[in-house]
Parts: C-alpha cells; sequence; structure tokens
C-alpha cells in the first residue's frame, strides 16, 4: 500500500480550516447572489483540444485523464479529454452550449476547483478552487458592466475578515494604443514582458524589451506608462503628458476612466487605476483587473479577471463577457494563519449520557434542539460526566446538555466555558446568537 | 475548434435546474451540521495504487490523469494519480494522515464529484456528486453508531421534495453466517450473486449461484434468506425459522434488531430490514444501507453505504467507521422532473432605469435593498418599462423597482405578476417571505 502522505500541489484543510474556508464561501455566495448572479456549475473536463486553444502560450499545464480500463483506440473514438484549468473557458462553452436556453445579459457565479500542473509553490496549487462571476451578453457588452464586477468584489471582501486590499484596474487598449503610438508592434511580447515588472523591477523589464526589438526610448517610454498608478481619473492626464496619442489609447483611457469614476462614487478609496496591470491571458481585449492585499502586495493577485470580447463564439454570434475571479484557495492560503475560529465541529450542543439506557431520551432532547436550528449530537459514550466535558472542551463545543435523571425535575445546561448551569427545556432553550455556529475572526 | 456539445456521462443543469441541486445541498448540509458532522473536502486524486487495492474487484473503472506537458519519466518519479471514485476511500486515508490532529469518534460530512469511467446509462454518469456522512472511531466503534446514521439521512429527506422513500438495512454477518451454516465458504461471489437479485430476479440468481458451487439446496435457501423483508424486527423469527444456526449469523441478527429498533422509535416507517441488500464494494464488513423511491424501486439506490471494519488502518492502528452516502445527482436526475422552481435567477427585485444617467440612483438603490438580504440587480439598459417588465418577467424576477423621477416624491415598487404597484423606500420595503429566495416545490 501507498504510504499515506500529503500530495504536493494538492493542499488540504484541517476541519477547523474548512470551517474558515466555508465561511469565506458563504459569505462570497451570499453576496454574489444578493447582485444577481445565477450559479452554475460545469463538468470538471473539456476536450482537450479547446482547452489547448483558449489557454494560449500560458503556463497553465493541462491534466489529461484517461480511463485506466481503456483500450488502446478509445482515445480516437472519443476527443480526448482535460481537466479544465481556469472556470472561463468552460463557461463560455457552456453559454455556446446552451444559449437558446439563457436570458441575456447572463449573470452566473461559479465555485469550483480547477487543476494546473504547474510546479507547485507558495500561494500556487496545482488543485485550488476559484469564485467567479461573469456577465454575457449577445453581440454587444454594455461598458457599465466593466463598471460593476469589482464593487461586487469589494462587497464580498469587505464581509470578509481579510485585511485592506486594493482592487488594481487597467484596459488593454492603453498600453496597445500606447505602444503603437511609439511604434512597437509586437504588443502582445510587450504585454507579456511589462506584466513582469513587479517581480523582475524596471532594469530587467527595460532588458527584455530591448531584447525583444524595443529601442531605448521605446522601452523607456512603455515604463513610464507601466509607473502610472492613480486613486483617481488623473491618470488621463499624466498619460496624456508622456505626449502620446493614438485612437486606440484615447479609447482605453475614456473607458478606464469611466470605471474608475463609478468606483469612486460607489467603492471609494478600493480601486486604483495601475497601467502596469495586463493579465497573462490571452483572450482579455479592454478592461483588466488584479487584486492585492495591502502589506503583501509581492504575493501577487487574489483576484483577477477582465473583459473578454471574442472568447465565446459559435463562427455566426459572439458573446462579449467581463468576469473577474477570487483565487480563493490562494487567499486563504496566505491568511489562514491570521484567523481563527471558536471551534472545530458544527455542534453548539453535546447531549450528555448518564447511562447508556439513556440514549433514546438524549436522542429525542437533541431531535427537540435541531427542530428549532440547534446543531448538536449525542455523548460518543456514558461515561463519566467530566469525561464527557472533556469531550466537549477538545472541539470547543461551548455547552453541555444534562436530560433530566430520575428523581429531577427539569433538564439543565451548563456553558462549559464559565461553568453556568441552569434549568432548561429543549423545546424553548436558545443559545446566544454568537454561539450558534462556529465564529471565524481575524 | 471542437463542436461545442454535451460529453456523454458528463452532466450539466441549466441555471434554474442548479438552483434545485443548490436547494438540495443546503438543505442536505444544514441538516448534517444539524447533527454535528463537520465539513471536510479531499484533493480529487488518490495514488492509483490506493484506489485499486481498495476499489476492488467492482466495476468502478479509474481515471488516471497526466500532464500533457510531463516528460516520459514523470510517472516513475511521481506516484501516479488517479480521479477518486468515492469519498470513502479518500476519507480513511485522510483520517489516517491526520488522526493527530483530529478528535475522535469523529464525524464527518464530505460533499464532492466523484469520477468513475463506467458505460453512462440512466442515473449512472461519469462525474456526479455525492453527499456523504461517516463516523470513525479509534480501535472501537460503538454500534449505537450503525442505527444513527440512517436516522441522519431520513431526517435530511424528510425535508426535500423527493417523495416516499425506504431505507433497507442488512448486516453482512447475515448472510455470511447463513452461508457459512448451510457449508456454503465462497461467500463474497454468493453475496455478489444475490446483490443482482433485484436486477436479475431469482432464476437467474439460483442459476448463478449454482453454476459458481451452490447444491441446489443451498442456493435455494440462499434464496429463502434474501427474500426475507420486514418493517420492525419479525425478520428475526422468519430468519430462525429457516433452521440455520451460525455464531455470526447470530450476531448479525442481534446488531440489525437494535438498529431497527432505534429506527422504529425515531423514524418510524422509514427503515425495513431487507435481507437481500449486500453492496458491491468489499470494504463493509456489518450494516449496510441502500434507499429506494418509492415507486420507482427498479431505479436502484440513491443512498447507500455500510460499516467497515478495516479500511483505514496503518498497521498499528484501525479506525473502524461507518458510512451513508446520497447519491445526489443520481437522486435529481431521476426527480429533477417533477420539480419546479419560481424563477432562474436569485434576483428577487430588477431596478428599472428611465435613463442612463439614472443608473448611479439605480445602483444606490439596489445597494441599499441588498444591505437588507434582499437579492437584485439593476436593468441591462435604460429601455422602455415595457421592455425592462419583460425582461423580469421572462426570468421570474417577481418585483421591479421605479426610483423617483424627478418630479415624483418617492420610489415605487411594482409585483409584476398581478401588476400591483405600491410606494415603497428602499430602506424599509421588504418582500413577502415566500419571494425572497427562488422556491422549489414538487
Amino acid at each position: 500500500m501507498t504510504k499515506v502522505r500529503p500530495i504536493s500541489g494538492f493542499p488540504e484543510w484541517l476541519p477547523r480550516e474548512r470551517i474558515v474556508e466555508q465561511h469565506f464561501l458563504d459569505v462570497i455566495r451570499e453576496t454574489f447572489e444578493l447582485h444577481g448572479f445565477a450559479s452554475i456549475q460545469t463538468r470538471a473536463v473539456e476536450p482537450i483540444e479547446r482547452l489547448s486553444s483558449q489557454g494560449a502560450d500560458t503556463d497553465k499545464e493541462i491534466y489529461a485523464i484517461s480511463r485506466l480500463a481503456a483500450g488502446a483506440d478509445e482515445p480516437t473514438r472519443d476527443a480526448r479529454l482535460g481537466l479544465h484549468f481556469d472556470l472561463t473557458v468552460p463557461f463560455a462553452r457552456y453559454v455556446l452550449e446552451n444559449a437558446g436556453q439563457l436570458t441575456f445579459p447572463f449573470r452566473r457565479y461559479q465555485i469550483q476547483p480547477v487543476w494546473r500542473g504547474e510546479r507547485p509553490q507558495e500561494g500556487r496549487y496545482r488543485e485550488f478552487t476559484q469564485c467567479d462571476i461573469d456577465i454575457v451578453d449577445v453581440g454587444q457588452l454594455a461598458p457599465h458592466y466593466e463598471a460593476e464586477l469589482p464593487l461586487v468584489i469589494a462587497d464580498a471582501f469587505s464581509k470578509l475578515p481579510i485585511g485592506p486590499f486594493r482592487i488594481q484596474v487597467n484596459n488593454r487598449k492603453i498600453p496597445e494604443g500606447f505602444y503603437l503610438g511609439i511604434g512597437l508592434t509586437d504588443i502582445k511580447t510587450m504585454l507579456q514582458i511589462v506584466d513582469k515588472l513587479d517581480k523582475i523591477g524596471p532594469q530587467r523589464v527595460d532588458d527584455l524589451m530591448v531584447a525583444a526589438g524595443a529601442t531605448a526610448e521605446q522601452s523607456k517610454a512603455a515604463l513610464a506608462l507601466a509607473e502610472i498608478t492613480t486613486p483617481d481619473e488623473s491618470f488621463v492626464d499624466r498619460v496624456n503628458a508622456l505626449g502620446v496619442r493614438h485612437e486606440t489609447l484615447t479609447q482605453g483611457l475614456a473607458e478606464l476612466a469611466a470605471v474608475m469614476r463609478v468606483g469612486a462614487e460607489h467603492a471609494s478609496g478600493l480601486m486604483v487605476a495601475d497601467l502596469k496591470v495586463a493579465r497573462g491571458l490571452d483572450y482579455y481585449t479592454g478592461t483588466v483587473y488584479e487584486t492585492q492585499l495591502i502589506g503583501s502586495e509581492s504575493y501577487g493577485s487574489i483576484c483577477s479577471g477582465g473583459r473578454y470580447d471574442a472568447l465565446a463564439s459559435d463562427g455566426r454570434t459572439t458573446y462579449p463577457g467581463v468576469g473577474i475571479s477570487i483565487g480563493l484557495s490562494r487567499l486563504l492560503a496566505k491568511i489562514m494563519p491570521t484567523l481563527s475560529v471558536s471551534r472545530s465541529t458544527p455542534s453548539c450542543v453535546l447531549v450528555a449520557l448518564a447511562a447508556e439506557t439513556d440514549r433514546t431520551q438524549g436522542m429525542a432532547v437533541a431531535a427537540a434542539l435541531r427542530e428549532r436550528g440547534i446543531p448538536c449530537e449525542v455523548a460518543p459514550a456514558a461515561d463519566k460526566f467530566g469525561k464527557q466535558i472533556k469531550f466537549a472542551e477538545r472541539r470547543g463545543i461551548p455547552f453541555v446538555w444534562f436530560p433530566a435523571s430520575a428523581d429531577e425535575e427539569s433538564d439543565s445546561v451548563k456553558d462549559i466555558r464559565s461553568g453556568a448551569q441552569s434549568v432548561s427545556d429543549a423545546s424553548s432553550w436558545m443559545p446566544p446568537a454568537d454561539d450558534l455556529r462556529p465564529r471565524v475572526t481575524a
């Protein structure tokens, strides 16, 4: 038998940590639904051909799946399948497949694991959970959605104990137009180089741009653009001061200014225009987003996305979209050590047993508590009460319930943290609201 | 590009159906937590060696995964990995791996997709969701847990619109002891044959048993045992009337009687003793469960499990457990056509816009509604009100909100089902409780 051990890149949480993850998932889902996003889930697999044509030149390595019992001819009978590496490519396929049964603009959220065969490192896993929202429409997508999505994220994050964060917004048309305006033509390569600015610094970016064919002057100008970041619309003046003119640049500036204006109105201080943000994925065509935890900037983005105009197309109809994705596993990996949780089980009450023959009575008490939404369990065995209380203590269960014995008139319940014990009735007793569910705090 | 099409065995739901699935998931999770089960999730992959040694001789075909970009030497460097085919084998591994950090008896639930490379057919998929609860302890597991688990399932199912159901319980020690008592020794083969009784009928079972080495008399006795099913403990007398005696049989009868006694006390009429239930998986050692939808018996079990004494063992310590698993995808595939849902989006309110310049005002209304837990969205465009109302109608959104225009004193809200419109204030208006969330009904 294989030795039992973790597999690098496939992390798992302990029950206590999973409660934190569930809290995050609940808040994120609740927020997405309050903003009118409908849930979908897609199968874990897509044809490899689709995955590799849309993941483009990224480092997202695809996992192929194959049946152990498959005959040699199977891969030719069936298109070969791989595990999805994001939720955007499957969503685009889902939209094409079900367009006739969806109502557009279609707002959807999707929370699922994804898989990438990358080298595991801090905050980068081979299996991890993403929480995506996207809005797609038919033919045209209104630009106000590009302003709306980061507000939804800001709403979710403001309800979570993650500390201060900063949503960085850019528009790909700005560097594209700017590069064209200074005579650079290999936009894709230049974007990929500038995207590394935070990681490798301006000197290395300069070197790489020149090596890729830029003149010293072009590289200097591109870096000057990338270094612009403003909390408001003032980036427009700063870009214009660089003296470059191009129609695409003008359009990008106007679009980003509109997004920043809405951000300032509805999520003041949470968004910045950051002109170095480019995103690795090919399919973005306009607004792009990244998100930093303030104080952990070098950790990289914990929530990213952008507008894609051509991802979902069947050749006749195109469904442009905009989306943003919380990298939940990545976020939790960073902040889990800063969080605490009040217990490692949902149980708020342990029903104690004086004797094994009281189990039926104990189960009736538990049923009465559950009836009113109080999570509880009956003691594993009719051990000495001290041992039963220890069992509750070890798991952080705050209350122990003592059903009335033959010579007692009523049940009692003990708060084992304070030791306070009081007469109680399973059909009416309620714990303090704060104790009903495990509490997650920073 | 691959043509966009469904992949056989990998079903997906439309948004409306996904709301039904979410409702089921919510009720199941809530019930599991009320009963004190803590959530865990395990990675999607396990070493293939572990999967194939514990899936035994079943027809569960394993999907291997491999990195497309992997060098030829990779499978030898890393143990080869496969997608899990159930949640019990990964859970047993998780318990062994984390035993030092868990508190026993450990009650956990786990809701995740699993993958099996079987031939897809009605209610049988290659990717499907299971909802498992298990209780494991160290060394010994108290038998009362075998009685408790089906009660948790009965509690969950009684809150779901699935119609009448029947939890069938057996104990493997009964057929084992009985077979030994009549001189049959290849227990495993005989159990596998009897397990097919519902599918192939008694005549074929008889044929197969005889072909596998049973005498006509042994086969007849085994069939007589398998045909016993009672709503109470009376199965004990009926088995004893068959005149077979064996220590293992006696033990199995006592254990099943105890489970049935608790079932009668706490979930009257929902459980039956059914002595033909065997389960395909090798690792069960005592109580086994299956669940039928009454009226759809031939569809097979939608919730199954059992006790396993040796699955989780590191050679020194053994963690016996008992578990039961709702086959959610399988259950939903059967009953989805019988269910309806009040809308296809979480949004309860559409905030209408008289002009695009009112979007900021509309977003403020939406924020005020969300503040008090009312899911809503702002209209996609400031079309004619009739068109905006149609947009809400098509998605089943019950209310359209009209922010006050310059010459109006207050906002108003229209119930577009009745046409009733009334003055309203976003800081205090509440929809009827029934309209707040999409409603799922039979």
